[in-house]
């Protein structure tokens, strides 16, 4: 089954009164990973019906509060409701002081828990890998420590050509090297190739997430060829100015960079306020003129990836 | 003109579908206290209409989540937003610490000054007093520190009996001691009884805010005799064992408190996840069969103190 991008919260900074703060779940596997969690995240999830089962992991781009406000209302949420399950949080080092302080204050206690891997905003790193899947980080430009995320299938085995191995007589002890690509030899010394006794698997789908950044095409080998990239278009082109002076990008640079890394699909979100949902068209145009292929990220919508 | 009470949100911790977490504008004057700011109050305002100008004022009761996970993010958008205006926050201490931590990691800067006032959850405290209103603070009795407050209007002068100054001739500048209550002593030697030149002035209005508590007589002195009290009615009375157990209250005994206490109207709130819409009525049942005057807390509801 493909992963499914659902989108949480599409707003920016300043809040919207039809939109929430930036957070996106991706399921993936038998996972949910949720990604950057604003204010009200927990609520959106609630009325969105996406349960907590299974939302083992959280990704936290950067320390900006419309990205991750929601977080301790969420995990003391989780702890009430119950939780006992550990979860893997990907952030800055820093969250981890912020959520043992207000933990400490609240005389909280988590019934569960939180494996913390730090993201630093400056290497690129694989950060975590999964039977099902792999995250890597990669730095964005932004005005603090920001890290885009790239989140891919683990490679499938290759299929079994049940025919071939029945007619060739091989043991059952030789298929997992068979699926892992290796050819077969038998015991008089003949060489099977193993293009004959398998055929390949469904490709990997990979998707990428980059919120918030300037401009910046140095990303783009991180998120080359993915199937769904998610990059912020907090503006117009006619503020290109003002995406400058606070990091962020327009509607045409995120399609540029859609462009350059030859992805299937663009999704831009993390608009600013002064777009109302009517003119939220404006930025899809501007983005379809340099990248056909974008939609917009709005709330509740889900993408398969 | 009469405070008004504005209900912004009244779930408690666990999140329900169709509540916010704790919330409430008292306007009095010329100004806006919110008391409480769990997650997602900014966007219960911009929803509700209510504008940040005027918002000089916070009271926190207690750092669980429920009632302040909100207010970084309020902080955070009014100084967005523009505010230069300075915001008296009266909370407990570690208030302080959480915000700055925030502030700090986020590389946000706040363009207003927070005056904080700390509340020790332990001594009752006259805390503020301005030209329009005083709040003094008291200890709830809960699982950490928790304060209630009492907000009244500080008194109007006396009115002024104009024809019984005119007939006595009593120059202007003697007329703040006669508002004040004093009796004119003329050039003569003739002294005029106060009651004579002037009449009581309209009374003061008193509103009083106990969340979270377990049931407490020994609150009673604080709040006798208010115009409005809310008191948090998280149970019924069949769930009296978890309502002690948590340090909450049960609808019967919010009500017993406002009868002891003679108050005008008691409104419930912070109400469990198990009670829907429809079967809060259960509560406010149980509530009235001990106090009739009871209301409910519901979100957009505004209350005439």
């Amino acid at each position: 089954m493909n992963p499914e991008l659902h989108i949480i919260g599409t707003g920016s900074a300043t809040p919207a009164r039809e939109r929430h703060p930036s957070a996106q779940v991706l399921k993936i596997g038998s996972s949910k990973i949720l990604i950057d969690c604003g204010e009200g995240t927990q609520l959106q999830l609630l009325k969105l019906g996406i349960r907590h089962t299974g939302l083992d992991f959280i990704c936290i781009s950067h320390l900006h509060g419309d990205h991750y406000f929601g977080l301790i209302g969420l995990l003391s949420t989780m702890s009430l409701m119950g939780r006992t399950q550990s979860i893997t949080l990907i952030g800055p080092p820093e969250l981890k002081e912020i959520l043992e302080l207000q933990i400490k204050v609240g005389n909280m206690h988590l019934n569960y828990e939180i494996i913390h891997l730090k993201t630093d905003g400056i290497h690129a790193q694989d950060i975590l890998t999964t039977d099902e899947f792999k995250i890597s980080c990669f730095p964005l430009k932004h005005r603090i420590h920001c890290t885009g995320f790239r989140i891919e299938e683990t490679p499938s085995q290759r299929h079994l050509n049940i025919d071939a191995v029945k007619l060739y007589d091989i043991p059952i002890n030789h298929y997992k090297a068979i699926k892992a690509g290796a050819d077969y030899l038998s015991p008089s010394g003949e060489r099977i190739d193993n293009a004959i006794l398998t055929s390949d698997p469904a490709p990997s789908r990979a998707f990428a997430y980059c919120s918030d950044t300037i401009f910046d095409p140095s990303i783009v080998p991180f998120i080359e060829g993915v199937d769904i990239l998610y990059h912020e278009s907090t503006y117009t082109k006619d503020l290109i100015d003002r995406a400058n002076l606070y990091f962020h990008s327009t509607a045409e640079q995120a399609a540029t960079i859609a462009q350059l890394a030859g992805v299937g699909l663009l999704i831009i979100g993390h608009f600013s306020s002064r777009y109302d949902s009517d003119s939220l068209q404006l930025l899809l145009d501007e983005a379809r003129t340099q990248f056909p292929n974008t939609e917009l990220a709005i709330e509740g919508r889900v993408f398969l990836v």
